[in-house]
């Protein structure tokens, strides 16, 4: 199921050529990510963490393409799904619109990673969360 | 030629999972690609833009892949260069190391853009920016 | 008029030891005060500058108080109003809700500013302005 | 002792007005604040979280005041001291320069801290990192 968060971009997401500072699009993307398990019925990952050692879906890849600026005093909507599944990975599509314009559109390719001293490591992407987000 | 722009990792650019927030990556990528234009003889954009009508440089797609994550107090080099140049685009790509660990890699697609009204307009690669930097 | 402005918490705003990282409460504040002018029927600064050459309200000094932590997935509502207007300056005050909970409270002193040549400076706060927000 | 802290200003630290966005000084300083605390011989708080409980030092207060505005290709030098130590809290002072210009400077109330549960509380100064910073 496709999710949906929305932004007003704010003047300080902005920069000096009055448009949003483009790694501000990954951020959203981020925080659409955990809007999305959430409202799939994961806890967030402070409280995951307690339970299962999971804390967070870190990121391996990005891909992101610019198609149209934008500027403070906008709001952007971002539709959020999983494209595909593998065994210890999953693939994330971000669609970015402000009302019918296309601003941006990435792709993230995500683990499900616990501590291991202090190091992080991806595991298997664990069995319930897949059933609750398909 | 290649240029190296050195960050030290503040406390700020991590998240909850004591990592750098990923999207800082890209801004310290942005700004290692402007490094690596003032450090061919480009002037600053805000000084550009007075005598050419150039803002910047504004990205049209970015790609990157996450090796290791980095922390606070840790200082990372970016190796940045120019790997091509087509009439209205030029692909830069950026390699982070801490010491000899490479931390992650990223490729960006930019455009030369000017003012348009209200709008943002790609131009053709100025000759003798391309000149400064081949 | 109080104004209230609305802030979705991410996990991007928040730091190693899980919370808001405190400059964002600074950022939220400044997208509370531009929100505060637009309600009031004051143009966004892009806007503003092109008949007024203002371009915005910056800071020449804030005052925070925090009173307790937040984080990710909570909502907080930033209630913000002028107390007081000087000839040139005027201080805006913001009181940071989460629910019932008081989170931070900021003062900040503020002046009107345009360009002149490379510089910036302050001019008396606009008559119409000051009318539009009392 | 005083410690100095580098900051290089990046355009992405710039807002539409061309000019540093006020809050990423609080985040300097903050960068400043645990510089100031590793350059006298204490840990990381990642580090010292393991052997101590003390994940940072919160703030509870700030006060600054904006003198000149900065922007990106600057490089800017923060001072950092600690003014006032009291049983619970520090006072730290922070001093921003653009060679032998003051850019602003800022007073910050913070105080250690640990967690207790969901929740994070101040503890007593401890001694010997007073003792190492006197």
């Amino acid at each position: 199921m496709k999710t949906v968060f929305k932004v007003d971009i704010q003047f300080g997401d902005c920069d000096p050529a009055g448009i949003v500072f483009f790694p501000n699009f990954s951020k959203w993307m981020d925080a659409a990510s955990l809007h999305f398990f959430v409202s799939h019925g994961v806890q967030p990952w402070r409280e995951l963490v307690k339970t299962t050692g999971i804390i967070g879906t870190p990121l391996l890849e990005i891909n992101t393409r610019f198609m149209k600026p934008a500027t403070y005093g906008e709001t952007i909507e971002i539709q959020t799904e999983i494209t595909e599944w593998r065994p210890k990975v999953f693939i994330m599509q971000h669609i970015v619109m402000r009302e019918d314009t296309l601003i941006c559109e990435g792709t993230e390719v995500r683990a499900f990673c616990i501590r291991d001293g202090d190091r992080i490591k991806a595991i298997e992407v664990p069995a319930d969360i897949k059933a609750k987000c398909s």
